[in-house]
């Protein structure tokens, strides 16, 4: 391509385009050339279903061949909005229309539903610091203009939020949406108390804001219990729930969805431009989870659980007595490392890279820049004797960056 | 919901949101309640590879099972890249490089992608009047500002193009897209000349505008010498073009691809939010289509020449003498209909929908309105017999209305 093509180009990029030129922000991880895969959140191989997805496939052709392979419905599969109301009720006592679920293509994509829905470049969206590092490019990608606030160990810090709505509605801007990870957050590990929870649905109510709710971890609980979701706290029709298979069944299917009040489904929907949720992966994972979604995440609770506490385990012992600050998460994929005072970061990054273990740098999940001292490690991917060597592995890679 | 919520919801949409309220325009049509489904361009379900279909599921899951289930390339599976890069190279002896792909979730999301990358809202585009309903949707939800200009049987009318560039110039307003089907254009049916091409992508490089080519239908030519495509003819990098798997595989898949110049592929894969295309179904067509690509392309070629036929034996049997002018397509799924002028398009909407024949009306085409003379028919989805039989209780519909 020529010069003058590439700066014709420039030249006609909308200005959605034009925000953050490095793009490439999709949230698909390459593969990673490490030994131990700390880095995205890819679930456990190991446990793919996969004699069990071919036989799904074959059954489900057999019975609806035909509209697997055609144009399926603007909202997406009824039986897979059908089992996703169902998966609700058993998972969560929660009663969910399945008319109130639109599919999409993983949670990502139905995040950004609500974010084109909402967001003009420059609006303003209140989030945690940290937050989802693929949500934050997608908001960025909208020219959200992003307000951080902090999580502590009972969820996102609500005084901080009135701060936030309080400056805005001071300067006369509304805040378009609140996004926040409830439950298992994604990288910090906490999950927000029911008392967070309702205050949060207050401010959301008093500011006269939506709240968009990520929740893609809530059925992989380790140990404690069970809170409701702001959906289903929320009695005024304010918040917007997005949810995946991803972590449940398997990423490379490209299912997720949200739960939101009707009103809302046709103009989310009107941002899906790919003509609809695919139906033959809708189908082929509905029949799958038909027959084996409880017994399958009952095993896949094991499965992380061991795996967390494989890699706590190998973290401490090389840590301890170290003033390192180690997550302990109930639930979800991920460890958050607040590195010791004295270790340098750079020092480290290279000591990792030799020692072959992949981690993704706390910046990357700040909305507002910082979290240099914080390293995030996905406990998903590796086996339980990977979690346990390569945690040894970086934490020796931290001590080195000490000395 | 309550009121108050429904009105808050209102007041923080987004500017796109708030264009053309109406909402669901995803391209995804609902089962229709019809006798003869002439609507929709959906492909025909007795070619469908079922058993096929369930072999390459096999066949891939024991080869790659674990990759089909976890998150993929950013820019798509490459396996199916390259199979693309082969499927250009065979059917029309172009070569692709892989890396100039970019997989999307069907053409209309492949199209959204670089609609969101050039359009802001108020920005100019031009397309074809009529033009396809879906983009019309997608573009319009971007917030565009359509400037049709006609197609006759030579593909678009380039002296028009000329017009609406000049205006724009003397507006000191840039062009962001010329939108075009050059090859078997759905709705209108013809296919551009190669001497309309050249003219088209002159009049791109000398108003420094980019042409967006929608190529769907192309691989289904009944009869008649191929063209080659903008973007084979392009030897400046100002073209980009979109196709499907919808037409020759199975639209349920959601598979369609971007082939553009490679500085543009990060911008478009920024604007997919859904964490790249699906691993698994990406991986499940490449592997049915490495083995029964030409020959079920081939196969289809009859099929649907042989829906074309009958459903125009079916309409002049019916509508001969009457000053008609119904297109006959060298390829595609779709038969352009401009009504008798004697005919009362109300009337004939009754008269159709008591003989249970679905069409759409051309209005749905029109980028500036009009269109109410014209329908549209798609003989890919019914049988030969019923495209036949319908074809003719449409076309007494039509002489209904002329009474």
């Amino acid at each position: 391509m020529s010069t003058t093509a590439e700066t014709r180009f420039e030249q006609l990029l909308s200005t959605r385009a034009q925000i953050g030129r490095q793009g490439g922000g999709s949230g698909a991880w390459p593969a990673a050339p490490v030994q131990y895969e700390f880095g995205g959140g890819k679930p456990d191989p190991g446990s793919f279903p996969y004699d069990e997805i071919v036989e799904a496939t074959r059954a489900m052709m057999a019975a609806e061949g035909a509209q697997a392979l055609t144009y399926g419905e603007a909202q997406g599969y009824k039986g897979l909005r059908e089992l996703l109301a169902h998966k609700h009720e058993v998972f969560e006592g929660l009663k969910v229309d399945p008319d109130n679920i639109l599919l999409a293509n993983g949670s990502l994509h139905a995040l950004s539903l609500v974010i084109g829905a909402f967001v003009d470049v420059g609006d303003a969206v209140i989030c945690e610091a940290p937050s989802f590092s693929g949500t934050l490019m997608a908001l960025r990608r909208h020219g959200a203009d992003l307000r951080g606030v902090p999580v502590d160990d009972e969820g996102i810090v609500t005084s901080a939020v009135r701060e936030e709505l309080e400056a805005l509605r001071a300067a006369g801007r509304p805040c378009k949406l609140i996004y926040t990870m409830p439950t298992f957050h994604n990288p910090g590990g906490p999950t927000a108390t029911l008392a967070r929870r309702r205050e949060l649905l207050a401010l959301a109510r008093e500011f006269d804001t939506l709240i968009l709710e990520d929740d893609a971890y809530g059925d992989l609980r380790f140990e404690g219990e069970f809170i409701p979701s702001l959906y289903a706290l929320d009695d005024s029709g304010i918040v917007v729930r997005a949810g995946t298979l991803s972590k449940i069944l398997g990423a490379g299917m490209r299912l997720g969805w949200l739960v939101a009040p009707k009103p809302l489904i046709p103009i989310f929907q009107s941002f899906n431009f790919g003509g609809g949720v695919a139906p033959f992966t809708s189908r082929v994972a509905t029949y799958y989870m038909r027959d084996h979604m409880e017994g399958h995440v009952a095993k896949l609770i094991d499965v992380y659980r061991g795996k967390r506490d494989a890699m706590l385990q190998g973290l401490w012992e090389v840590l301890d007595g170290t003033d390192a600050e180690i997550s302990k998460p109930a639930g979800g994929f991920f460890i958050w490392i607040k590195l010791p005072t004295a270790a340098d970061t750079q020092k480290l990054a290279a000591a990792a890279r030799q020692a072959g273990v992949g981690y993704v740098p706390g910046n990357a999940f700040m909305p507002n820049g910082g979290g240099e001292r914080y390293i995030r490690l996905a406990f998903s991917y590796e086996s339980e004797e990977n979690c346990h060597a390569g945690a040894r592995h970086l934490a020796a890679a931290i001590r080195t960056a000490m000395d």
